[in-house]
């Protein structure tokens, strides 16, 4: 406890220091810059081969009782502190995948550590309320100092969920409600005796035949609902029963985007033409149109504000619901806090699903008529869990603390910067670099991707992929300057290895 | 910290006197019964009408950002206890409703505060692992003296999961894979390029028409696959798409069982044949049956050891799968730790799933051929949370410290015959009372149910309903004989208050 505290008062400390905004050029940042853990390696460092011994004997005694086959390395987390990552073996890695995007402030955070050893906490952890019938005296206050204050503008409800796949199909279920109660006639018009008892029966019109249009190659979750919008690859789908709905063509940009400004445009417009017309034609109507800022595990694909606001106006003009699954996105990883807020939307979209980085889950709302009709309509046991609502809340604090996004728009920057220069000294490793002015939000395709990832740990960096050939970086929001000049060397060295 | 120490030896010393085992006629238990919660209150108290006006302000403050029209009660949790739950205006109530029967092992449990409060429970909380890439180098281990040392018999392996609806659902989709190899021949057969292709585009032959096969009645979650399974009130399931699935009839039992022994036989033998039936004949092909022991959301339905083996026999002889869900059953609340340890199966089930009362959830099984053939297949970020598997764990340790298991049989045989006396005193108040044998998982049909659970509030008792007219009672394991005697009073108080 005593080694928490010390370490947290040096992070206070840090924090004093207004070290993001107060420095003008990045250069002048990268020399005076103070790191936020204190207690974090000045670099990675790997003295087995990974998987070491002890990491294979750990493994096969997991694989027992647990599928290991997906088995990247198991982590030893007592050794793990903020951007590094520690395996069984002592080996300690530079971390730039992060639980697939979902560690936000850091290993051990000092703060995180105080929230976990809360009261609240306890009480949270151990007396687990069923939300829609018995949440805690103090459960708008946990919301609205944490999930909450954290809002996109315009969206000042939400309902809370488990993670990104129940977070998305509550909003379609919430859209599919909101759609039909448009088609009765509003809000108190009672169900048919028909709707009543088709639905008992998985039949129309009680369970309509509508749909969710998401686009190829997007992903957004693997239940039944979401893995039917889910588009990224075969392997998520084969076998699995799926929804008849539609799919439009995510644009596909070329890079560099200021060499393609016009065939780029051309290209997001044929796409929404494309959007327009399924929302017109498509055999089972649309009720909502979902769609991530970033593809993200599709490949990292990127589009322009000006798509974005052609789906809002498109779903606008035909009565759709726009919902916006910002599970990877969100919370601050591409330097503004939600990454819909790069797009200046005219009007907020619908509904804004939200897991990961947040640590709990759920959807955010405006308009008072999607909270359906009738009680018990949007409800499950749990409805989240508040434990991991009161993480949120220390994440909030912590990032507003250090001024995190910031932070990541400061990196990211200059970490892209490293990257381009890169990208021209070994052109044959770096295709269609993107994610400039998106934070840390950054991805090149490589011919040897697998190769590469598979080898980065041999460099003492930890690093996932996305798509086919996209090598993507998701750090977390306290990556620095300096833990990008020690990757950008590290990636470096490793072009050379593969 | 104090308080809580002395609270949990205690409890210790309590645990010394094998108090459940040791005596043989419920009448001396329950005088010689000491409390497994030294500072339980001696009884309910209420001191204002219910909802108070505290209450009431709160849920208005809630409202504004939190759909509060299922909302029970706003609960302080930091003076609720044992089987006691405390509401916002200081009214203390004891609780046979327990968080839609997810509450194991009491409000502020010592055992479980010291769980929450250790340096494992710290790091799974802070450090939120992607299970299937990056498990701390101790899962294995909470695994198998946690989650797998309850495992049922003959069920060696787990997934993990958030809630019961994606337990639910990540088992179908391993029976549908499943399923799917046993048709192309395989473990180690290939996709073909039509079933990569298809799947895309969410059609058959790659995303295959086939069904799960669930009954009457039945509640099996609320996303969007499990909700194709649910059939218990059309509420649930309104304006949501579902598939195409088949519904076998639930038996529809007569009470009291003795009296009415060859009509129930041959009602089940009709709904086996009917089940038979439909897995020959539906034009989706059926991969897996899944069944509750006892229907719990629609109505306290119960069947026969028979029926179910006879399920588990239709099922072997026509190949498919058969899925027992647990997720409101499981855990000790029959008096057994599953409740389909009451059947005495030739063979286990395919799948177990669980949630609720484990506070975690999943699917056990134990045949190897159902992990999927290739990884990924199987995944998503989290795959449960690391944190709530050691509160489980939590929850095993103190099930077998007092004795739980068997507290909960002893004590619902004593509860079922104090109803029965209460209904030969009030027949208009009890029909078909039900789950004798069964733990404390007891329910009955009344006409006034509405009223019956809406006043029960007022004379100290939170207590709920299932299906169209039931009152199912769902106390905790640590409910014990004096806690019997309090509720039975007062449902007899509440009787002459309706």
């Amino acid at each position: 406890m005593a080694s928490v505290l010390r370490c947290s008062s040096k992070l206070r400390f840090a924090a004093r220091i207004p070290v993001a905004r107060a420095l003008s050029t990045t250069a002048a940042l990268r020399t005076s810059e103070k790191s936020f853990f204190s207690n974090e390696p000045s670099g990675p460092s790997v003295s087995t081969a990974i998987p070491g011994p002890k990491n294979q004997a750990a493994a096969a005694e997991l694989n027992q009782v647990f599928d290991v086959r997906s088995l990247n390395m198991l982590t030893d987390y007592s050794q793990s502190v903020g951007n590094y990552i520690a395996d069984l073996d002592g080996n300690i890695l530079l971390d730039v995948y992060a639980q697939i995007a979902s560690i936000p402030v850091g290993y051990n955070n000092p703060h995180l550590q105080q929230v976990a050893a809360s009261p609240e906490m306890t009480r949270a952890l151990i007396n687990r309320p069923a939300l829609g019938n018995f949440p805690s005296a103090d459960w708008a206050q946990i919301l609205k100092t944490g999930v909450l204050k954290a809002a996109p503008k315009g969206l000042d409800q939400v309902f809370t969920a488990m993670a990104g796949s129940d977070a998305n199909e509550t909003a379609y279920k919430a859209a599919f409600m909101y759609y039909r109660q448009q088609q009765r006639g509003g809000h108190d018009v009672e169900f048919t005796e028909e709707e009543l008892q088709t639905t008992m029966a998985n039949q129309s019109p009680g369970s309509p035949q509508l749909s969710i249009l998401s686009f190829r190659s997007a992903f957004h979750g693997r239940l039944f609902g979401s893995l039917s919008t889910t588009r990224s690859k075969a392997i998520h789908k084969l076998d699995i029963p799926a929804f008849d709905w539609p799919q439009a063509t995510f644009p596909k940009l070329k890079y560099p985007l200021e060499d393609h400004v016009q065939e780029n445009a051309q290209e997001e417009q044929r796409c929404l033409q494309e959007v327009e017309r399924l929302i017109k034609e498509y055999h089972n109507p649309v009720a909502a149109v979902v769609v991530e800022p970033i593809q993200s595990e599709g490949g990292d694909n990127h589009a322009s504000p000006a798509f974005f606001q052609g789906l809002r106006d498109i779903t606008k003009r035909n009565n759709v619901l726009f919902i916006v699954d910002e599970v990877q996105t969100g919370v601050g990883a591409t330097g503004k806090f939600w990454a819909h807020d790069h797009w200046n939307l005219t009007t907020p979209p619908d509904m804004v699903t939200f897991s990961k980085k947040a640590q709990t889950a759920g959807y955010y709302y405006g308009n008072p008529a999607l909270r359906p009709n009738k009680p018990y309509r949007q409800f499950n046991t749990w409805m989240g869990d508040p434990a991991r609502a009161l993480i949120f809340r220390g994440i909030i604090e912590e990032i507003e603390r250090l001024d995190l996004v910031e932070n990541t728009r400061i990196t990211g920057d200059y970490l892209y910067a490293g990257l381009e220069r890169l990208a021209q000294k070994y052109p044959e490793h770096f295709q269609n670099l993107r994610g400039k002015g998106q934070g840390t939000f950054i991805a090149w395709d490589t011919p040897k991707r697998d190769q590469f990832v598979a080898k980065a740990k041999s460099v003492g960096v930890n690093i996932g992929g996305s798509g086919v050939s996209a090598v993507r970086l998701r750090p977390m929001l306290i990556f620095q300057q300096h833990h990008a000049d020690i990757l950008l060397e590290r990636i470096e060295q490793l072009l050379k290895l593969i």
